[in-house]
């Protein structure tokens, strides 16, 4: 079953964007009446019937909605984007799959982008959204300031990951069940001592993904992958 | 530290295959007597010395072995190949770094790659380990028939990952520390309902990997995930 997103939707009436409408009304040459599944990114789910059939913008009524089965935590990352986009991109599409609520592009001393384009992240995130039939779509934030996330309010565990020999508690064994959580990975020349500290400071604790020497976007997943397993989801 | 591989060392003398050779010669101008570090892909890390830089096939003596440390339990995945090779090398690239020890890539009746370069993926595997400094190599199969895995000897747990809905164990729930594993992850399209029959005659029990609906190469990393985890790696 294919899947569309709009986030235009109101009351019980939507819009596809462009590429949806021309997919629809081109590729699939569906027509006034026919039904289509439509997810909002928010959690919702429609059975939607098509009622102005325009390539530019495809109009629809909502029959039914459906809301995604709520879990019970918050998983963030904030993570440095790789030097290579496709890296970053991957990240995004594997994370969407395996369930992340919030990716936060930041910016450290070391890292190797200092600019970055989300708009292709979005759209990968909506694809892996769609390829996996959820109805939630990650929030991806703008490229920020690691200084800035550190002193951010977060309602949950802070943890940063980074590879300095010093006193860390593995991921697994210091998380708990069902608790928002805020993940950061640093990028490939790690972070320095002195974010190291200042995240300290700002109550994020040291923690330890794997045994194993990781890329950036290799620890993102393993993260996702640890909190999701561990809440089994 | 660069790491070079070489799977041609007897005793204590070795040599680097071209592409390494090159680097080493052409590329740092190393020459007689310059130290270089290598992995033989089979657990064991050496310092060596270079005994004729020539950049064809680079020769060493080696002066120190170390053995990597082994882990307690050996992952072996077996997976349908992606339509796209991209994802199934991405697939190899991230279990490689994450940890595993064989890939066994299968036919299935709906597999939509019938036939596969295998040189290609042991290229990202190799990379993979140099790059997250890892002594290990996992053994890449050539294309498998799937009956022929179902049927073959296998000293620990056999799984299979699929869609059915049909009383399944959590893989986490299920699988014991330290356990040999062999994972069954299969096509986009899933395994034939004759396919996962022959699997629980031949001892193969059906686990979810997760509660998302994953990609195959998605499921194959999130099986990696879950197993070293467990393991604490």
């Amino acid at each position: 079953m294919r899947i569309f997103y709009s986030n235009d939707i109101s009351g019980n009436i939507g819009r596809l964007d462009d590429e949806e409408s021309r997919h629809v009304v081109k590729v699939l040459r569906m027509g006034i009446g026919d039904q289509i599944q439509v997810v909002d990114g928010a959690g919702n789910y429609y059975t939607a019937e098509i009622t102005n059939p325009s390539h530019k913008g495809c109009e629809f009524r909502i029959i039914e909605k459906q809301e995604e089965v709520k879990k019970g935590f918050r998983l963030s990352i904030a993570i440095a984007p790789t030097k290579n986009m496709d890296r970053l991109e991957w990240f995004v599409e594997k994370a969407t799959e395996i369930g992340v609520d919030a990716i936060v592009p930041i910016e450290c001393k070391n890292s190797e982008r200092k600019v970055l384009k989300t708009e292709r992240l979005v759209k990968k995130a909506v694809s892996a959204m769609k390829q996996s039939q959820k109805a939630s779509l990650p929030i991806i934030n703008e490229l920020t300031e690691i200084a800035e996330v550190l002193k951010a309010q977060f309602n949950g565990e802070k943890y940063i990951a980074h590879c300095y020999d010093m006193p860390k508690d593995n991921l697994k064994d210091i998380y708990k069940v069902g608790g928002n959580v805020l993940i950061l990975i640093g990028p490939e020349g790690d972070f320095t001592p002195e974010e190291v500290e200042e995240a300290a400071k700002n109550g994020f604790k040291p923690v330890n993904l794997s045994s194993n020497r990781l890329r950036t976007e290799t620890a993102g997943i393993v993260a996702c992958c640890a909190i999701n397993l561990i809440n089994g989801c």
